[in-house]
């Protein structure tokens, strides 16, 4: 490879397949951003497009002989930042990056960092095989992302999240050395947990090209019950007493009043607008289906449900979920109608507690937006414990703005302080690294910057996000 | 804390509590080292016996000062040399640190480093819960061994290695400052991974002094059968079918002839002696546990089964277990009993291959025995693929040893070509530093080695352990 002043010649000539290197200053500016609303983005330098780990390897040392930092992007529907570009940096788009692979025999895949979830799930479904972790974005985000975050999703309350399933990683380090870590095949790795390390990272320790997936045998269809409550506390009751219980339901998402209108509103589906909660629990153990639905009926009940249905059918069961499912973009309708004449918009928090303390968290939530005199919505995967208040605000009036941020700063600070964590799967990026600091304490933020300078001592991999280097005054 | 020109004199200043600093010359050799009869071990200059965490703590900054190494010390029956002193080290043996708390509403148990495996699982079954991984040594072995190797057992084919139930962790740095990592009762913590990074890092990059470990329910008793073959690849053969079944077994254990004559030898049970190999395989999902027997013995039965046998009640279940956890016991009699001019010993290996090529690995070993004409058995967890070749040598004789190594190497050859790994559970310690480094390769080495030096830069923590730093050559 040849180095020469200009690095984005140097990109040319080393991945000269047709767009792979884009410099138009539209494609730049739409290109530099992830989801969350909240988060600055510079503008890159260019948007490279490799087809494979050897040219995201050519790309990193270029990006290393010019100094110049390199940002890792997916299908950028992150919420917290971490793709967001910065100043006359390299984006990477590993969006190419498609190819999937599926061993029925080893019941793994191996997959692109670019496959978008959903397409993994349905060639795994092909082949009677399951991969459990569906983020609320599987539709288009992608399996890398996926990883780089840790993300979750409505099954992992049961099934686990994405880190349960990564048994192997391909990742171009800081110096455009590939790396291969995990064990194809073998449950086990000799040697420090390298693939666990890499996994969550956000692209700051090395960039992940290719990943080996464990996939499960297909889960059998089961039984789905939704349950209405009176108020937020009352179905948290529930949460508290299913979790509790020998039960582990495959799913358990609780959805407020608030995302149920906006729900009904933007996509009619008969959900009952005047419940202030609704619950979400399903069963998928074969014959024990009905007998794990009884006891979290039973907990419904207990807690003060009003109501409980259960599917009659997988059809009507679809559907209940398919609505859980369009959370985020009913939520995102109803805050651009909330401020016609401003910029509607959400921060979407996720913030994750231990079982018993689920009450405590919701209640504070609505405490802390009524306090503001700010709209919040509540949704979450109850059944881990993980919610993501949503805060609606107008983006361009200031004083909004600054008291959506106090109410986010006030969630966060309830839910540390009830043991839990920052973020449960929408990774730290940009937009949590002050509280990840707080939830680390000054130790562990140390260890945090020790890795993260062994691996990036020249800090080019995705500079700013999750953790700052020591001598930026952290 | 004072510090003198005299580390011993330094530690009793911080380390009133009697007996909490040895130096007794024949408890100095006697602590040495762990049951790895091939792995070399120096002599300390003290082992001390901390009571708690900032004991501990004060031990690694008096180390630190003094530029001493320090080598973490649990039960010692590790079986890679893991544990083994290096001449002039400050040995911390962790046998002190034995409280234990269950939290039953979160099902949640937080340990001292030095607790036993059983005692830990006795406390939990108190309460109705369940702590899963139980490694062959679990009536002795302590819970900070178990983490810092990343142990397995005989149930972990179905619940999984102790990382799985590992939620938080408390370790000393290298410099004697405290991290806490992970967050009691959340599944979720944000930021690197660090709770993964220290489990199964051998006590190379900070010692462990206080876990958070995941509880489940008590499992419910199932039903247990034997299986009889001819032939270890027969046995084999049947493994490959049950793994590659949707029966997921709660243990599948293989014992070859060898260690049934070695075991009935040792404590008469009633094994089948004329068998070429014993296959253990277990159900405990309740109601569909028969059904799940029903499945495995039909796999036993095409791989050429001789006899099935299924355990009429618990009591018979209970015997054929502890039957197979008096395998290394009984090897170590068969061994002094093989050699009686000489000192018997075994070398314990430990590899895991992917579920597919289970048959190769277990043909391999046979033939590679047989052509060195060295006696070696053959257990394993088999439903993890990870097997355990038991390597029988004459410790005072050169030319068996020799032949010995030469098995060993050409095993760890065979499971790495078979993509397995070089250490299943074991750990890597002293015995498998090159093998380590085999599976790696360089980038891999490089990578370990800019973690270790990021966490512990004077080289401090259990030196010579798992990899060596980049200026000694590797």
């Amino acid at each position: 490879m040849t180095i020469t002043t200009d690095a984005v010649a140097d990109l040319r000539a080393a991945l000269p397949a047709p767009d792979s290197v884009l410099t138009d200053p539209d494609l730049l500016l739409a290109g530099s951003r992830d989801m969350a609303d909240l988060c600055p983005a510079g503008v890159p330098l260019a948007i490279v497009r490799p087809r494979d780990t050897a040219e995201v390897s050519a790309t990193v040392r270029i990006a290393a002989a010019h100094g110049v930092p390199v940002v890792p992007q997916g299908a950028r529907t992150g919420l917290a930042g971490g793709a967001n570009a910065v100043d006359g940096s390299i984006v990477i788009s590993l969006i190419r990056l498609t190819q999937i692979s599926v061993d029925t025999t080893a019941r793994l895949a191996v997959v692109g960092a670019g496959v978008v979830n959903a397409d993994l799930s349905r060639a795994a479904a092909r082949e009677g095989l399951d991969y459990p972790p569906d983020p609320g974005s599987w539709e288009s985000s992608t399996i890398g992302g996926n990883v780089a975050t840790d993300a979750g999703g409505m099954c992992c309350v049961k099934y686990g999240v994405t880190s349960r399933y990564v048994a192997g990683l391909t990742v171009v380090l800081a110096d455009g050395a590939v790396l291969h870590c995990g064990r194809y095949g073998s449950e086990r790795a000799a040697g420090y947990d390298l693939t666990g390390l890499f996994t969550g990272s956000e692209g700051t320790l090395g960039i992940i090209t290719e990943i080996v997936l464990r996939l499960r045998p297909a889960r059998r269809p089961g039984r789905t019950l939704a349950a209405v409550f009176p108020t937020v506390a009352a179905a948290g009751r529930a949460i508290t007493g299913i979790t509790g219980s020998r039960v582990v339901p495959s799913l358990l998402e609780l959805l407020d009043r608030t995302h149920l209108r906006a729900i009904e509103d933007y996509r009619p589906s008969g959900l009952d607008t005047g419940a202030g909660a609704l619950l979400l629990a399903a069963s998928d153990t074969g014959p024990g289906a009905q007998t794990e639905l009884d006891i979290m009926a039973a907990h419904c009940e207990r807690a003060g449900a009003t109501e409980l249905h259960v599917a009659t059918d997988q059809v009507e069961a679809d559907a209940l979920l398919a609505a859980r499912r369009l959370a985020h973009p009913a939520m995102e309708r109803l805050a651009a109608q909330r401020f016609p004449g401003g910029r509607g918009g959400l921060i979407v928090d996720d913030v994750a507690v231990p079982h018993g303390r689920v009450v405590e968290l919701v209640e504070g939530v609505i405490r802390i937006a009524e306090s503001h005199d700010v709209l919040v919505g509540v949704v979450g995967h109850a059944g881990d414990g993980n919610f993501h208040p949503v805060i609606v605000v107008d983006l361009s009036d200031p004083a909004v703005l600054a008291r959506g941020r106090a109410v986010f700063d006030e969630i966060m600070r309830l839910g540390l302080s009830l043991g839990g964590t920052c973020t449960g799967e929408h990774g730290v990026g940009l937009l949590k690294r002050d509280w990840l600091e707080r939830e680390l304490g000054p130790v562990g933020v140390r260890v945090h910057q020790a890795v993260k300078s062994a691996l990036d001592p020249a800090g080019i991999l995705n500079p700013g996000k999750v953790v700052l280097p020591a001598h930026d005054g952290s």
